[in-house]
């Protein structure tokens, strides 16, 4: 990449470093931008060992495969183009090293990048606003590097909302003072967590209230 | 979300329409901030209509479903806790407002976020650096909820590396300037992308540059 922000540098780094990856390499970084970067405080050990380059070509020269990446639609470079995440187990399913090439923040990737490209991925944003910040494309193509989906058991009936919810914790939160149990904001938010981890539907919701309400009348005819 | 930092703000809210999301909920944020992130140039639609909220409760208050989303580690929130990508179907599957809570930039969700979540979900980050700048951290879950695996083509064989490739391109170019054929940079920029299509193993690259070679020899004597 050829960036000349050194906030976008940092953001750079810090996703790498996030993610588990390891090689940072910088295309003919602004001077200013990279030194500033890499003082930066917490900037760590990714910006320390990040590479610069005065080329693409010498960038990507060990590399056998080079993948470069855009958000803006770039059929018409004529190269294998394809959504980050169709291209993902291809990626890594190549033995060797591989290169991810950002173009610069401001004009993406040039043609000249291009060419040095095997093939693109483009991150599925939307046509009518394509260009992400260069920090987040790095994260979100990182991202789809690493991620492993396991199993999660399939969902759900319809959930009250929240609004009906945070009602019903308030009547319990009451029907726990009355009985001397409760203490804010503890109590509070274990009532909560445990409304939530129930998945109440909106009439199971209405049924709690009503014997909440009725436990509480019970309780203030019981105290009065 | 309880941001601080206008470059956040306008960060997160680029996510938001990059992917298509429309609707951007704050609470309580920094009013300088704020103000400051929505008179940004290029702000945008997201912006203009993002809601300004006073608390968490306020701002999922008509939400089916809240998810806390967290690049740290919170398993001692004893709260149902998946990694996003296997959140991810859940989350499309469930009828009605789903909200994405994030917390601030510096502290992350706090334990009174938390007891306003159904279900936490944790961005797949090592251990050893796990927290994420904020507009990443957006970027990463939206693109999850809009990525669309299709397929592609098992890979492949190991490819030649990018300075052979290079070499080559360099070989064939001097041909076809030797014909008189090459316009720079546009041929060299074709020749690139042609070799890199081809895939070429790095026995088939040193094949053809022993071609490459033998017709620029050729050429050579047959123009001396």
């Amino acid at each position: 990449m050829t960036p000349r922000n050194p906030l976008n540098i940092g953001a750079v780094a810090r996703a790498v470093s996030n993610f588990g990856f390891e090689s940072l390499r910088l295309v003919d970084p602004y001077r200013v931008a990279m030194d500033e970067a890499r003082s930066a405080p917490g900037a760590g050990a990714i910006l320390a060992a990040a590479r610069e380059f005065a080329t693409v070509a010498e960038a990507v020269a060990d590399c056998g495969l080079v993948v470069g990446t855009a958000s803006m639609d770039l059929r018409e470079s004529r190269m294998p183009l394809d959504r980050l995440e169709d291209a993902a187990p291809f990626i890594r399913g190549t033995p060797g090293d591989v290169a991810l090439l950002f173009g610069s923040e401001k004009y993406g990737l040039s043609n000249d990048d291009i060419s040095f490209c095997h093939r693109l991925v483009r991150i599925p944003t939307r046509p009518e606003h394509g260009s992400m910040n260069l920090g987040q494309a790095v994260a979100v193509c990182l991202y789809e590097l690493i991620r492993e989906p396991g199993s999660f058991p399939p969902a759900i009936r319809r959930q009250a909302p929240a609004e009906q919810l945070d009602r019903l914790a308030d009547g319990w939160h009451a029907v726990l003072t009355q009985a001397e149990y409760a203490q804010m904001p503890t109590t509070m938010h274990k009532i909560r967590r445990l409304l939530r981890r129930l998945q109440l539907s909106p009439k199971d919701a209405q049924a709690v209230q009503g014997m909440v309400r009725q436990v509480l009348w019970k309780l203030g005819s019981k105290l009065s």
